[in-house]
């Protein structure tokens, strides 16, 4: 990092931080506090979690656990690239050795949508299947997901269940067949959320479904699908799990979240910071600190993969109860507008920035900016990250964090910034209307908004070293 | 503390610390590491939770919650002590506003056993619910969920779920009815985990049914329950809370316990010590050590009982998922056996030694003589305590962590050991006698016990100070 680069990007990090928009609309920073009444915001939190079964060769109990479910006519889900891999070998294996007939749906869409969603469904309410194995990533996963959702409730429309303002948001009451998840990257976390994330397509915006009824009943965590993945991928994994641990940790807590809910169905999944949610956040971000360059770098150090495949499972139960902000709510329309850039290492024939790539680009700005409302927990996890904090000033915690961020990520290699995927200064607009529709998570940020606010986070954003 | 008495009680634990039977059949001090083949150990553990809702007031959320699971006769067990006091009455309100049909069973038995457990289960076949609420402390929640097995298994007989030996410890698998738990008392954590403790009065031995499949499908952890409960309540409740965090975070790792199970079904709830179970260990002890002092002493201190409440959901789900090992097991004959014991502030026409107490009054001992095993864990416990482990030799880890418990029971005012509730050398064959059979718990201790050790440990607890 050269220190005239270094001091331009600090420069804007700065200016980010101590700006706040003075305007009528904006002058409160703190848009998601009780207002005057006091009486709105919520009171509770609940922690709904998968049960997780962890191990090095956990996946070949898999048959066992359908056959004491009962379950007789199994649905399997998994992508073409893993159709014909160990992980998804091992399940079959498992089923027809515990005599459990089953169908393979291999035609799961990396990244997605609501086309993709339904041929799935179509699948699933074909095969009136009596439970659901997905082995795959973050993908798989949430497209099992809504197979057995939508199975499970024939007559409902599609939008019914996804997240409002593009669905109906309905709270899901009918109950859904088992699904056990097997999570074969370490980044999602999809194995222990009811969160299941797509495109649609109709307006080239990414949305989803969120209830604590879609939650597989178990995920089976088994490091071994984890070894001989591409260093790329372990990188981009790792920084997802980075930023749902940062992200859950800095989100505004449960009880500043308003509306309180009438009825406890409609407490959201993404329910703001609470002592659970912390707790998982922590952990995870202390395993990603230690850990995960060791994993990035070598392919075979069981260990550091073990542990980065069960630090996202902790940061999934983190964020699954909790939620994510920023940096999420802007790696959608940073992906979604790709325009040539193809990761590296990635088995794709179209342009592809990697979820967990969209996400931390902008981590250091977007904190640098948050710090304001929590400066404790901001400091706090700049240590984790290997920051000196002992005499660093509250008021610095934000640009501290920032700067743990960017070593992080210059340490492996990243991108630099998001003028590295194709993106230039005249893109923001773009970026910043994408940004917009995704205000489910931006509102959990500690720190309000203006467009002005965004554009700002995406040009400091622009480049990191 | 006299300074005599404490040198003779550090005298007698140094000796504990120190022995090692030499027999032939006591050479190796962990019978539970895998035997000359290494491949009968567990590879794989599971981490199964009820989901928790937490917040101050959220018992009158219960009603909307058992409509929007779709039941319609709900059986509402408690005591006679609680069935007239606000937690019943919150619970019945919101189910009438919900226009829920209910039964009420308030025949629980505190401490209960076989013949309490089977009146239960008779009221709950006989009325054929579709749904129970437990509002309650843990013999509540335990009455509870054996209500609800064995009226969703009626063909069953009481002892085919009993844990082995006693009963026939089959796995569960037919499905339970939803069963919501109103915690009252901050101690056993009960609304998290797939255990039901009880007396069995023909053997008079304490046993349990154990089995993920029991556990509550919603806690409803509400702080407003706490307050006003007897000093001597939330002291023996916290007690209880310290020694699952510290009897989880110190028991074998799963990782060595054996045999590894043929079928998942029987990776049994007590699996050993584990990277998630360690979590919610640490964190319930950090709140113990730095809230149940505060707890204790003022019934008013919504902040310190509110975290004592979310203590022992935490300990409960990290015992639930590990284990419970020595002062568990010792700690049955113990209350089994009183004679003229009253605890103070219970409500109660017969000798009676609380839980907490009795499990809490052999922790020193039984700490100084498991720490050679995991002294990093020792240690590092006691530090949380508050002990000043800086200077501390990581050989003296015990006897650190069973000072550091002997001042917090201390400064707590708590009986001055075994012979303060009546017990003399005399008993010491009788209480060694009546915890051989808990061997379910005991060989989860990182250090295996011959009969001499238990005498040791049960005459080194009788005082304390
Ligand atoms: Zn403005
Ligand atoms: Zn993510
Ligand atoms: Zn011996
Ligand atoms: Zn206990």
């Amino acid at each position: 990092m050269a220190a005239a680069a270094r001091a331009r990007v600090t420069h804007l990090l700065r200016h980010l931080q101590s700006t706040a928009c003075q305007c009528p609309t904006h002058s409160h920073t703190y848009s998601q506090a009780p207002g005057p009444s006091g009486k709105t915001a919520d009171y509770a939190f609940e922690m709904a979690v998968s049960n997780i079964r962890y191990g090095a060769g956990v996946t070949k109990e898999v048959g066992m656990d359908l056959q004491n479910m009962g379950a007789k006519n199994v649905c399997l889900m998994t992508d073409k690239n893993l159709s014909q891999l160990p992980p998804v070998q091992i399940v079959m294996d498992s089923l027809s050795k515990n005599g459990i007939s089953f169908q393979v749906y291999d035609d799961v869409r990396v990244e997605p949508t609501d086309g993709s969603f339904m041929d799935a469904i179509e699948f699933a309410k074909k095969g009136a299947f009596d439970a659901y194995v997905a082995v795959g990533g973050g993908s798989t996963m949430d497209t099992c997901k809504a197979a057995n959702l939508y199975a499970s409730s024939p007559h409902s429309e599609f939008l019914d269940y996804v997240n409002a303002p593009i669905g109906k948001g309905k709270p899901v009451t009918v109950p859904l067949k088992p699904l056990i998840a097997v999570p074969t990257t370490s980044g999602t976390g999809s194995e222990t959320t009811g969160v299941a994330i797509f495109d649609y397509e109709h307006l080239k915006v990414k949305t989803g479904i969120a209830s604590r009824a879609i939650k597989p009943t178990l995920g089976l965590v088994d490091p071994l699908h984890t070894l001989h993945m591409p260093c790329q991928v372990v990188a981009n994994s790792g920084f997802d799990v980075l930023c749902h641990a940062l992200e859950s940790y800095t989100a505004i807590p449960y009880s500043m979240r308003s509306p309180c809910p009438s009825n406890p169905i409609q407490r959201p999944a993404y329910q703001g910071s609470n002592p659970i949610s912390d707790i998982w956040a922590v952990h995870a971000l202390q395993i990603v600190a230690k850990y995960l360059k060791r994993a990035v770098r070598n392919p075979d150090d069981l260990e550091a993969r073990s542990k980065m495949h069960l630090a996202s499972a902790f940061a999934g139960i983190g964020f699954g109860n909790a939620g994510v902000h920023l940096c999420h709510g802007m790696s959608y329309p940073i992906s979604g507008l790709v325009k040539t850039y193809k990761a590296k290492e990635y088995n794709v024939d179209h342009p592809l920035v990697p979820h967990g790539l969209s996400v931390v680009l902008t981590s250091p700005a977007v904190f640098t900016f948050t710090a304001q409302m929590f400066p404790e927990r901001h400091l706090e996890t700049a240590g984790i990250l290997g920051a000196n904090i002992r005499t660093a000033r509250i008021q610095d915690a934000g640009l501290v964090l920032a700067d743990a961020l960017r070593k992080f990520l210059f340490d492996l290699n990243v991108d630099d910034g998001l003028a590295a995927l194709g993106y230039s200064k005249d893109d923001i607009p773009s970026l910043v209307k994408g940004t917009l529709p995704q205000e489910r998570v931006t509102k959990l940020a500690p720190r309000a908004q203006s467009e002005e606010d965004l554009s700002a986070l995406f040009e400091a954003s622009m480049k990191l070293y």
